[in-house]
């Protein structure tokens, strides 16, 4: 194998297990190449990935150790994106009566979801959660996509509980907007003690469900380390949870108008 | 920027774009080099990826041609993968009160589900699926990841319609195990006419789920192309549904020997 071989490889391996240490071993012995060799090829694609930002490769030393990418977006590249996502989500036929605004294309699209999973562990990797937690259903798949550049698992609580999945602990919370009582649960065996978990959700009004989330994360002995949202409404201003970074807001929509008011969260 | 630079940006950007099409113009303007090299390049990632059995890079010529990377992995490949996951899911651990088997952490897992929806992809692609249909909640990982694959959108069902989604589409079904009636419903702007729809869920039993999920696209005048499922069990033998593609078979568990018998379904 030559160099060229030996670098497609082991850039598709590495975008395939993001923020995952991979051992020059297994490149080694899958190629049939020194480690010296493999150690110039990951030279080469880590410096290619920085000039044309396309992300990060590190080095591990130690018995663990070995080589791990990190896709890290400059904020040119994350503003040009959520520009972009503003700009269809303000689509008047995006409109729903009661002054709803649609947006399950997006969230569920692949695409989408994975860059914004790939966003959401940029700006919260260093806090080192270590599971993802969101409520079924639309945060699933940005939950999803947000876990898989972590490299860490993905947890979804349920709104009452499955026969399916065995023991859950059940929690209560009233919804910031609506002013209900909704149930959230979750299955024992999927969230371990003092687990640091990232809380993700594809949207955020009141705060109920996030502090619902929080509340439940305090009955198994974790840590919210953070709640990731994709869009969050600028009214009310003081949430029930304190601290959550959305990436765009939603100032308002005109349904007479058909105007959509979002724009970037410039705080990210 | 030499070819070994060059091929470091191509494998990245084809393996973030599984089953789309790019242009050479792109890598060209990208790499600032002539799409002769260009040519070249993807000459010797096609090459490499299918010595390693990496997958299939394919030229497609014409005004809207490029290059296409598609996952694909050899029998061999697939059939060890299952053996793992029989394994992981043979663990008597798994074993809820009522004789259910907990699989949850699988399915949501960023890497299990990742890799299923490319077999999925893999097996399907030729019958042209223009998008991937699930019901909430659990199907939902495995969905997004095979839409994925395939580089189309991804639709899921909801157990009841939702005031945030517009006019929606509902039907009632019998499940097939417990005999109950369930409702499920699609937001009218979700599936356009004309789909060709692949079913994707986690797991069947009686069919119910999935034969309401044929109805629904029936509704929206869509064929279904297929339904591929994790797992189905082997009793009933007959579900409701005629053609389904489970990846594995559930032929039972006995809970005072705590044992699972799990097979890899022989006819995929």
């Amino acid at each position: 194998m030559r160099r060229s071989d030996r670098i497609a490889l082991i850039s598709k391996v590495l975008l395939e297990n993001p923020n995952k240490i991979i051992s020059l071993n297994y490149f080694s012995k899958r190629l049939q190449a020194a480690k010296s060799s493999i150690s110039e090829d990951l030279d080469i694609i880590k410096n290619t990935f920085i000039t044309l930002d396309e992300g990060e490769l590190s080095t591990i030393s130690g018995a663990a150790g070995g080589v791990r990418y990190r896709p890290k977006r400059s904020k040119q590249d994350i503003d040009a994106f959520l520009q972009g996502l503003c700009e269809t989500l303000r689509d008047k036929k995006r409109i729903i009566p009661g002054g709803y605004l649609y947006m399950t294309d997006v969230i569920f699209s692949p695409e989408y979801s994975c860059i914004i999973g790939e966003i959401f562990s940029q700006i919260f990797i260093h806090r080192d959660p270590t599971c993802v937690l969101t409520v079924e259903t639309k945060g699933i798949p940005i939950a999803l996509m947000t876990a898989r550049a972590l490299n860490i698992p993905m947890v979804a609580a349920r709104r009452d509980s499955r026969v399916t999945e065995g023991p859950s602990v059940s929690i209560s919370y009233v919804s910031g907007s609506g002013q209900k009582i909704h149930n959230m649960s979750l299955a024992k065996r999927t969230l371990s003690e003092n687990a640091r978990v990232l809380i993700v959700d594809d949207f955020m009004k009141g705060g109920g469900t996030a502090q619902g989330m929080t509340e439940l994360v305090a009955e198994f002995k974790g840590e919210v380390i953070g709640a990731a949202m994709v869009m969050a409404t600028a009214i009310p201003k003081e949430k029930l949870v304190q601290e959550y970074t959305p990436l765009l807001i939603l100032e308002g929509i005109d349904t007479h108008k058909g105007e959509i008011h979002i724009r970037i969260n410039d705080k990210l």
